[in-house]
């Protein structure tokens, strides 16, 4: 339980809203800043302004999955309020509290590091990133079949990247009946991708690879899918590129030659909210525990 | 080989062209009829208006999937004339020619009834049925994408029918991590639903197995997700009904109670023309070509 | 429940011990014939000896898998006394009652043929023949370990049939890495082979397909793995012929051109009595209880 | 190719074979010691005895799997004669050179060690362990089946620990319709556990998981089915343990308690000599090659 814990939220979309409800439930107090629109409030949560004293007795404060932007604003779909996280807010929060986000920009890091405030990237940590690596799978066959005129069933379909996404990715598009191969680097990469009935091949290779490929994804965030590795694709396949942006493609040659070439980012949040949210929740509440609860640790 | 042998095409959509292009490969004699705005034209094909003696020397007429409407016209996206398939203009084709459609309207089938022709209507086959099934499965997990918030991943998903389209969609919906229960009827489907690893249960007891579903698809044309069935399910929960129109779901109580419920006929013509076109394509390839190939059958 | 409802049992081995189990538990009125040295006598449950009199209160009679042989002789591992079922004796059952077994010889068929009782052939039946696939899938793989020095994953396997074992022993072995294909006749069963993502063929076919195969597996109960297949097989391929006795293979020409050939028949009861033993146990009580339980059906 | 590199092979077994093939084949000049009953010897194979002078210009010394034993001798199934790797003997191969096998015992450790030659230990290796990793999950299937006369398929299996072998496993008996639960201690492998769509849990719960157990795999090399553990299991499981000598388990309290434990040491020699042979050789080629071959690296 957490009875006892102040856990403050600052912002957030609806993924947030799975995170206080389990802190309800677990009996923390809870303060929401920037959540006025906000309809079906929860019992006993109270609504704040953005007021340096708010978050005096604060343990943690849980910031939307962005963290803040370049100049310290924080978003909030729930408020039409402009919300900034300044120095001489976060100063008011006690050294021995976390600060909790998806992804921090290098402003959000460079104030909890002069503030010497412990600052949590929930992405960054490879249980969460496997878990959302299962939306976005979904997120990704979604965007394949709206984007082509023929089945993933039977297709020639390449994954690039065999790390937390790329491991999902290859297995449903193989559950779903492509040929899948998959490119990789290291040695034990191209063991497991064998054993798991895949095809595996050196990403080194690659331009010799895509000669017959109808479905070409990237999770590597480097420049990977080059011009000349375009240039031998067939015309009708479809390229995704999953990595954060800009991506790994030459999207500009893709144009040139007419191959279709989406970036598409972010797609836990837009295709599945709401496990999103749970996936954060369940990873958040844990740590929250872990750190806070009665027991430490359970 | 279909050399010599008069393969004529009345209206259609872009799924006729590859059967188009096989029979030119096969070297067959080939007339299109309401198709004066095809772009790519075929090598050694012949555009013709729709006149009655053009069907004098033809072996085998191909209608669209729909073949013709309760009137008799014929569509075609590749003409904007009328197309009415009469029964004079028919009375010429010679009687050992035969007319393929994928589905044949009653109108057709007096007609070719009255004139004694074989008519073939190709979706009636399990085979294409089966085939069929694969983008039919691609598009509705395409429309569960779309319509939920959730992933499919870990979802409490009911198929209802254990048919040519039922088998395939179970199998994809468990391979992409949801936990699949499969109502039929017969012993036999139980049993091998259970032996595929999925979760069977007798279609009688529905009412109680949808108590927690999350995901429910129909395949059965009759009604069998009735108003006492849909009061049990939670509010979150989406019906996708397959099974030809009206399906086999009490939509007006489903929007009554809030649950979202699609109707969604047509499916591999929607997100797999190219695909559903070749599957009609290699079936009637194979099909001409063992009634009317040179070697009969290979 | 079976309240009131008299059943016999006449010889049988291990598989049996489920079903008596499940026919105490229902309350059923049990007799055993021929089980003198079963060690765990179940509660309430009546030894009895082979006399004729024992039979005329009798509601069903159930039989071991095999029924009798040629010669009306009942096997039992529990006894020591030869049990020979006799018109004699069969003659004392009521005409309403039925008799069970899993299999009859034709003595057996007409036996009852003559004195115009009912009997029900379980393993006719296509959901008992479903169930059994599955322990029937794993003692083929077994055999398959057992019997080659390279892994089943990787490997060119090949099932021919496509009926109820087929299906099962083509997926699991697709679920382990093999590259399966499966050789059937009819244009529908190919379509649901791809669409599992197998590769089909027809197995007119057949004598081509076998050029690299590394384990060739046969359900057909005909002649088809011939002198002429065998000739196009690799040294190494190992071939396990489940079609019952005597199979589908020319064994004798496997032997001849070195190539391991086994006749595995009786799988089940082989490697995973008790799952066989409930799978007929289940199936069975189900027909008792529509047949003779007090609801008629449930 | 390996044109003028000089490999040596100091005894070994049927695995070994496909390596020394593979040499010949990429025309390295091999020599063997400790083959003399080698019956189909490979075109242009020098056959040695072990003399230190042989080892004068040898690029690569390769040992058996298993190296020497701790009083250096390295086992043939190939010869009679007793073989001993003394440290005079290897003092002649030149600093440069390398020696593989697949495990150092501490007495081949310390000899390379004191002359400095490299030594490389191939079993140790992520990508050999994993390809290991298949026949290791095959002879598993194999021995369940053998053990057990119930069905992998419906029973409840439990996987200790996720690493290499583990994986591979797990995978498996999902496939073979095993409901399969994993333990295992990092969230990431928790994560991945259910994006697979078995059912992880932490191995601290052991003692909480194993109550409805059927079969219960172990491949934590330390010990992990304590008698606690085996006292919360029921009658009929089974253990098989993977982990090296002396496994996890408490064989002893199993014996005790009545609950069938195996050690498994070995399985892939054991039951796919030949497949376990092409991996290692498969390796070492690469391992050669870029060590020694004309392009170094490809
Ligand atoms: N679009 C979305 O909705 C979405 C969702 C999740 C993630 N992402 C993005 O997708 C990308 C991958 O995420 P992830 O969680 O899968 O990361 P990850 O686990 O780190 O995987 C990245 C993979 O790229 C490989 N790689 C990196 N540099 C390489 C290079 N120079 N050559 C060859 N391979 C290279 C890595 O191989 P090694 O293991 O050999 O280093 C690894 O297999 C990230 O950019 C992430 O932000 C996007
Ligand atoms: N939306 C699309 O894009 C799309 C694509 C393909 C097909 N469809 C439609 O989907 C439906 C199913 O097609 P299909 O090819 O799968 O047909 P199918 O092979 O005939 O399967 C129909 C299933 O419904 C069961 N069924 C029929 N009546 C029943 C009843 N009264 N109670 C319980 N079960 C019953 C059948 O069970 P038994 O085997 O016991 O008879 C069978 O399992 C059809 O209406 C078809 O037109 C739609
Ligand atoms: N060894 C064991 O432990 C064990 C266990 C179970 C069964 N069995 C035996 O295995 C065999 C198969 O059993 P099952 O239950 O799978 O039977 P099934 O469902 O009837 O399947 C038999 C298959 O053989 C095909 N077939 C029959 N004649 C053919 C022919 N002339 N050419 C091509 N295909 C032909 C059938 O094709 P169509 O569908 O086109 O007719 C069907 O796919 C039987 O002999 C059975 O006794 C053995
Ligand atoms: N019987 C055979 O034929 C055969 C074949 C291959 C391997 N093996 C043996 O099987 C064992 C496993 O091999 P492997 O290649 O899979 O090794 P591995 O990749 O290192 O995997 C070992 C697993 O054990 C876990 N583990 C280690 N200590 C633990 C602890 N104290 N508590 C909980 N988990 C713990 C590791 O978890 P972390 O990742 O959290 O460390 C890892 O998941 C070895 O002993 C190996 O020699 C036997």
């Amino acid at each position: 339980m957490l009875t006892g814990v102040h856990v403050a939220f600052l912002g957030g979309d609806a993924r947030q809203l799975e995170v206080i409800k389990k802190c309800v439930e677990m009996d923390a107090t809870v303060t929401l800043i920037g959540f006025d629109n906000l309809e079906s409030t929860f019992q006993g949560v109270h609504l704040k302004e953005l007021e340096p004293k708010i978050l005096e007795d604060v343990d943690c404060l849980i910031l939307p999955i962005v963290g803040t932007d370049e100049d310290g604003y924080v978003e909030s779909i729930f408020s039409k309020k402009k919300l900034k996280l300044t120095e001489e807010f976060l100063s008011h929060l006690p050294k021995t509290s976390k600060i909790y986000t998806g992804m921090a920009r290098q402003y959000l890091k460079n104030l909890t590091n002069d503030l010497q405030i412990d600052l949590v990237e929930l992405l960054d940590r490879d249980d969460v990133a496997i878990y959302n690596s299962i939306p976005t799978a979904e997120g990704t066959i979604m965007m394949t079949i709206q984007n082509t005129n023929f089945t993933i069933h039977g297709s020639n379909a390449i994954v690039l990247g065999f790390g937390r996404t790329g491991i999902t990715l290859a297995r449903v598009l193989g559950a779903l009946g492509a040929k899948v191969k998959v490119g990789a680097r290291r040695p034990e990469h191209l063991a497991r991708i064998y054993e798991m009935g895949l095809q595996p091949f050196y990403i080194s290779e690659l331009a010799e690879q895509v000669k017959d490929v109808d479905l070409l994804y990237n999770t590597i965030p480097h420049i990977i899918v080059t011009a000349k590795v375009i240039a031998n694709m067939p015309h009708h396949a479809l390229i995704i590129d999953l990595a954060s942006k800009p991506g790994g493609t030459d999207f500009r040659y893709a144009e040139k030659r007419g191959i279709k070439a989406l970036l598409a980012p972010g797609l836990p949040g837009i295709v599945a909210p709401k496990t999103a949210g749970i996936i954060i929740s369940n990873v958040l509440t844990k740590l929250i525990l872990e750190q806070f609860g009665d027991q430490g640790g359970n």
